[in-house]
């Protein structure tokens, strides 16, 4: 028993090891998975990869690579530690699995099995069919996290849903005629700058065009990171814009910025035909949605909108900054994952703006329940991020930690 | 240096002791300080007492009776460490400086002086004139968190006033028909009940009234403690009623349960007489204030109030339990010196009822700014302890943890 332990030890160490490489693609591989491969022989690590874009090699093929690239002979009778199951098909790249088998890997350990039901276990079966042995589930957890976005989309047909506010003590998100700058803290502004490098897409609604006439890049020194430390994105997160009531056109900035712009219409909307006009000068694409009518009137069909934003444009996370009106839909019909709430020490009044308009409850039984996931000190404000109840899972309430120090 | 290092390490044990006896003081001692007393000899605790009930012995008197009781001959020559600079006058007891002196003390260490400009130094100067040798501020920032109620209205004339709130995740403390029950979890509830019966006092205005009819009393059966590790309060925290709109009578459920009301009104309020009539019965007093009038309307001067509760009822510490109407108008006027705020997992939507009715804001610049002291989940909420900034002092903020475990 006790001589195993140091090896447990240092298989997770190695994995660990994967992860963190798995991470510095966190900016850059949308929308594929961020993934980190370590080579291992004799307990000496021989050669490391991540993916870094899509359409790049992936991280096991880089690792094979980087044998060489370390002066070493060969990645021969190696142990291969990856973040996620070896693909087993063409894509941009050759499979990952022929690759390993090809190099003479003699084990591979996997943190998390790929999460396409379509596609599950057959990189793992190629590996095992060649004769290699393969370990699965080790820091699954982790791995998952680290790809939650790419999970939701492989599994449920939608992004993970982050909806990201900031609000005062009493719950406000801007005076009452609109003025919101600066509530939240440059630490907390510059948390949300990361978080919209990460995403794939960013979701926001028509009176937040208007009323703002918002960019919604990311631009990169803002992230606050060294340059050297980290590969700084060069790709922006596609900008989609709910615009049930057709009030916008292309004028407005977030249309024109680097990268893609998806504008939500109402099918048979008259406005479309200027955004098609207007992807000559800038790339915007139209998505014309059913619309669902209820007491206040017709809404874009939400749900339709994010399994479209998952199957037509890979949209793993979607990160939502928008005003009470949208942010309230998502909330009342259940489509969010979490909600990334930055608090400000300030009271701006019962006459500022609430955060999400919904439906007049009547008891407390019909009001919509969350959970806290975590708090934290982020400069003077404090962050809280909270699940939807619905993705509650006992184990994982009870390996959170809620509150973790500044 | 090397030798004393220890003794200085139970300079401060003995103190800390000192503390934890007179946190026993917390239900009980209104309107008079919390303090804890220790006789040591020889590194050795021989004596120990606290202040358990205005008009009872005190702390001080306890330990050199304590010393007797454990049939120990006498506290000659011994060390007494004290959190509250030993009385020089006259009260409901004789002076405790004479107490310590006739009990042939050799040194009293003293935590924090007397925050009374009016006494303060007179004990110690009592102790040193009789040769006794003297050393104060041992673990003053604890002495005074413990007794900030009473320093309150020592050096400022009024009471330390938290305002407490349930709300929901988007700030809203019930839905629009005022329908509140439960937002917060059944361990925030009890800690509410804790607070309520450490304080002197509960603010409350006429709408909470009107609305929920409550009795805001203390029960020692909802504060979760065994009866036998802490003395359970059989006082009641004076309730205090704001009626600036004269809308209640004496027959609401808050003047008829056992323990002081005071009813404050404008001056020449008509409804003054019934509640003076009902005095008979119950012990109801009334409080004229004069009134301010504003664009809505005039209100009671709730500064003179809070003035009032501190001179007339030595109210030390005051917890208001009121609506968005009473919380806002003291944050507005800048009284109040903490906010606790129990935050649920719950989102109630933009026509809940909000925490602070305040004025209409026009720029960011005229917003109320605060600053979070503490975070600790409570059950499954969130409870936030907000300090006003001006009461802000850098120590302070260094020292704290701000967010600390579960």
């Amino acid at each position: 028993m006790s001589a195993t332990k140091p090896l447990i030890l240092q298989d997770s160490q190695f994995m660990a090891r994967a992860l963190e490489l798995a991470k510095r693609g966190l900016f850059g591989t949308s929308p594929n998975p961020r993934v980190g491969a370590v080579l291992v022989k004799n307990n000496q690590i021989i050669g490391e990869g991540w993916h870094q874009r899509a359409g790049d090699k992936h991280a096991e093929v880089l690792a094979i690579e980087d044998v060489s690239v370390r002066g070493l002979a060969s990645a021969e009778n190696s142990h291969c530690y990856v973040t996620l199951e070896p693909c087993a098909h063409f894509g941009h790249t050759a499979p990952c699995a022929d690759a390993l088998i090809k190099a003479g890997i003699r084990k591979v350990t996997i943190a998390m099995v790929d999460p396409n039901p379509k596609v599950s276990g057959k990189g793992i079966k190629k590996l095992e069919d060649a004769g290699i042995e393969v370990v699965t589930g080790l820091l699954k957890q982790e791995a998952e996290k680290l790809n939650q976005g790419f999970v939701s989309r492989m599994t449920r047909q939608r992004p993970w849903v982050v909806i990201k506010l900031a609000m005062s003590l009493d719950g406000r998100t801007a005076l009452s005629n609109g003025v919101s700058q600066w509530i939240s803290s440059p630490e907390s502004r510059q948390e949300v700058q990361r978080l919209r490098a990460q995403v794939c897409a960013i979701l926001t609604g028509s009176g937040t065009v208007q009323g703002d006439d918002p960019r919604m890049t990311v631009r990169a020194d803002d992230l606050g990171y060294a340059h050297s430390l980290i590969s700084i994105p060069t790709r922006q997160p596609v900008r989609v814009i709910i615009d049930g009531q057709q009030r916008l056109n292309a004028d407005f900035q977030i249309f024109k910025q680097p990268g893609k712009s998806i504008i939500v219409l109402p099918r048979g909307a008259k406005t479309a035909a200027q955004f098609v006009k207007a992807v000559a000068q800038h790339d915007i694409e139209v998505l014309l949605a059913p619309t669902i009518s209820d007491a206040s009137g017709d809404h874009v069909d939400l749900d339709f909108v994010l399994q479209q934003l998952a199957s037509k444009w890979q949209v793993n996370e979607l990160m939502v900054e928008a005003g009470a009106g949208l942010s309230g839909a998502l909330i009342a019909q259940n489509l969010f994952d979490e909600i990334q709430i930055y608090m400000a020490p300030k009271v701006l009044g019962h006459k500022g703006k609430g955060l999400f308009n919904l439906p007049e409850f009547e008891q407390m039984a019909e009001i919509i329940n969350v959970r806290f996931q975590q708090v934290r000190a982020v400069g003077r404000d404090i962050k809280l991020t909270i699940k939807a109840s619905d993705t509650s899972n006992s184990n994982e309430t009870k390996e959170n930690t809620l509150v973790s120090g500044v």
